[in-house]
């Protein structure tokens, strides 16, 4: 498998920003594992986290692009620094009454949350880097997943100790 | 402020279907107010969850249009049914070892977990509704925020009770 890269692009809160920006990444040959864009703490900026897979050189001719945008703030390939990386996930698992309390206990080894219960299903939460999430994902599986939502990874530099 | 949509779009996971999809919205004028896409249980299938505010007869001819599009396998507002709504959040506060105490004890209130700590700073993560988070932010505020990172909102029907 090709090196997971993640970038981190501020953006102006402009529209059709997120289109462009994808698609310079798509007109290259990269396809996004995940992405995520919210507000950040001036509502005027976003900031949008991008995963791909690829090679380095592509990519880097990529970031030099996305530097050229008018709306384009900063680009950032987080993956030479450390960082701390999360994501969030909400399942739907099939689940009887009577099977209901292993699933949640077997939930909270992964400190995921019960978010909603039915009568024949419940919605599992839980955050954390990919490793731990696809792991959840894997044990969630055997009791069988009627719907699966993940965010992507958001990413933030660790800090200077 | 226009009324909030929560719209899940199920696609194939080819490249481009991003661009194509968010270019929709702001070729209508919708500015997208939050947009997560990630896999789902099928790898070669995408969740998209996008949050945007407008008028509800041009956002339903969006989602005509978005129907039409090779890709796309299918299209939900969720603004029509009872649904579970949740983001990620990581803030970085700066804060001296002196008040680093004061900050966890008030971010447990929220049940953030602290992810990262440095000599200046704190890493937080939430999750929550939209409204939940906000507070969260403005709660923050006072100690000082040095980087945001929203994952924007994700989505999932309610369980039949």
């Amino acid at each position: 498998m090709q090196k997971k890269h993640t970038i981190s692009v501020l953006v102006e809160n402009h529209f059709g920003v997120l289109s462009r920006v994808s698609g310079m990444f798509s007109a290259r040959g990269f396809n996004i594992s995940s992405l995520c864009v919210g507000e950040t703490e001036d509502t005027s900026i976003s900031r949008m986290t991008v995963v791909v897979r690829g090679d380095d050189a592509a990519l880097s001719q990529v970031i030099q692009q996305l530097n050229k945008l008018v709306d384009v703030i900063d680009v950032k390939d987080l993956t030479a620094e450390s960082f701390v990386e999360r994501e969030l996930v909400m399942v739907q698992v099939g689940v009887e009454s009577a099977r209901r309390h292993e699933v949640i206990q077997l939930a909270s080894i992964f400190r995921a949350k019960v978010v909603d219960v039915g009568a024949q299903s419940l919605v599992l939460e839980v955050t954390g880097a990919e490793g731990k999430v696809n792991a959840f994902i894997d044990m969630m599986r055997g009791f069988g997943i009627e719907k699966l939502v993940r965010s992507g990874e958001i990413a933030i530099p660790r800090s200077p100790k």
